[in-house]
């Protein structure tokens, strides 16, 4: 007969996507599943399909005891009270529990966390800043997610919360963001942002290879089709680039002025595109090292992509089991 | 024959002073005397300036047993090595161990802090954030001093560095700092900015108020100038004021996005101004709270003055004493 192995879930649930992964009490990743959330179908069908895929995932991974549950989510959520507010990337999921009927069906504690926080924890446990005391993880993408690791742990504020890095002011005349700011990072850098500015740049000159690119529509343009015209050296796309490099130094000059950390994980769908934003970054972070060592922070590439935020979800659970029973 | 009482020395090293304060292990301050730095006269003076003030200070607390000295300084500093280098505002001193000689003339540990720092913590143990777990202190004078106190020590990035959160960028398009940046905190809202932008505004208006004040010699037109005038409604000064009050909210929206902190203190020449800008402040922090709760975040002025400093750097020193033996 096969031992029997102890074992977490980790889980990253998105807008479209839910992913789970077990994991040993070791950071062996086992299985590994993932399906669609259908949240607009209601959160009864989405908590189903999370249940199912637990299960299945659970079976994938062959004689195992489950010990507990971590979940990085799309925020808004209330850690506290085990819920997620997000009516916005997940419809119709509006203050609905997560962790209560989780915990009741499978017997284990769940964890819920930001889903920035645990793919920043992934790359602090298995990924780009494997072990540093400090760490701060960057997920550019439709958002900028953020995540701050101090001695293995999420940083927690005030009654617990989440910080948002990603929203810090950079420019008080730059765009307007949801949050209430002008030219907060996220309105800066974020892909919507950089697509929006190369659309601008595009309807003001016509000779930009982004019209081509985009087949002479402009609603095409994206950050994506910006990164890559920029790459080809069209002007045009090259100041998106410029604008880019140059607010992303900025935020990380912030982070380190703030945190300190030895590192910084870079990461998510506008990062893909780094090398082209890097000879800016690292130009602003070699002029504002005066007081705080920038120039030599190490700033370097998420490593674990998508396995980022289950990996850390799965550390999450691992951390609140007793301290006998574990090995990190 | 009298109980002899352990005690710890804080002491506050400025450019021009030098403060002394001797602190029992529960905090009770029983004797404070300063003196002149006389940095100017080269280290081995100020040295001996600092040894006599300590064993007068020492002196007047009666019957006790020296068990530490804890330093906060003007920086920069190298707290591993001990060491001030700050030939800025103590000229001569460019790389002096301070930490060895007292050390070893008073046979206790010495500790090196960031003059901000001290403040902060000071502020944490008896002043406006007694006891809680994450608490910013602004001073805000001739420069921005801040100090960041998490669980009741002072914040350490990377290789024990002190952090910069006075120097966060807040505006690219702002004044050049000696940091490298343009626009951090400390060039928009520190004295010699907000005296600066003062003496900018009168050139460019004859019938300001700041004209009157001054005796119609501009150059004596300085922060403390404008902060009067606005309070008497000149409209020049008003700008000034604005402007202050508007990158100290964004400063401070910045802090609760990094930190998130229940308590942020204020101190500092500037900051007697606050009920100035706080009109401001209150409606930056009202419109940035939709993700972080900054209205709510209790903004407080520091209590302990010019004790905060001489009182953190005595609990530097206490933190370094085995546990057994004090009462923190």
């Amino acid at each position: 007969m096969a031992q029997t192995r102890n074992v977490v879930i980790g889980m990253d649930l998105g807008g479209t996507n839910v992913r789970a992964a077990v994991f040993s009490m070791e950071g062996a990743l086992l299985a590994r599943r993932q399906t669609l959330m259908e949240a607009a179908r209601g959160p009864a069908v989405g908590l189903e399909n999370v249940r199912k895929l637990i299960e299945e995932v659970l079976g994938l991974a062959g004689s195992v005891a489950l010990r507990g549950i971590g979940i990085g989510s799309t925020g808004p959520l209330d850690r506290a009270r085990g819920t997620i507010q997000n009516p916005w990337t997940l419809p119709t999921w509006k203050d609905v529990d997560i962790v209560s009927p989780l915990s009741a069906h499978f017997h284990v504690p769940v964890m819920l966390e930001n889903d920035a926080d645990a793919a920043a924890l992934g790359e602090y446990w298995q990924g780009a800043g494997k072990g540093v005391r400090r760490l701060c993880a960057l997920t550019v993408g439709t958002g900028v997610g953020t995540g701050f690791i101090l001695d293995g742990s999420i940083y927690r504020g005030w009654r617990g919360l989440h910080c948002e890095v990603g929203h810090q002011v950079l420019d008080p005349n730059g765009p307007e963001c949801y949050c209430g700011a002008h030219g907060c990072m996220e309105v800066l850098i974020a892909g919507p942002a950089l697509g929006k500015l190369a659309r601008e740049k595009a309807a003001a000159g016509e000779n930009s290879l982004l019209w081509e690119m985009a087949g002479g529509n402009i609603d095409q343009i994206d950050a994506r089709t910006a990164m890559e015209a920029a790459r080809r050296g069209d002007p045009a796309a090259l100041e998106v680039a410029q604008h880019a490099g140059r607010y992303l130094g900025l935020g990380l000059v912030n982070i380190i002025a703030f945190l300190a950390p030895e590192v910084i994980v870079l990461g998510g769908s506008v990062m893909s595109s780094y090398d082209l934003l890097q000879p800016i970054v690292r130009e602003i972070l070699e002029r504002h090292s005066v007081l705080m060592p920038s120039r030599e922070v190490c700033i370097v590439p998420a490593q674990l992509g998508d396995n980022a935020g289950v990996c850390g979800a799965a550390l999450t659970a691992i951390q609140t089991l007793p301290r006998a029973g574990r090995t990190i």
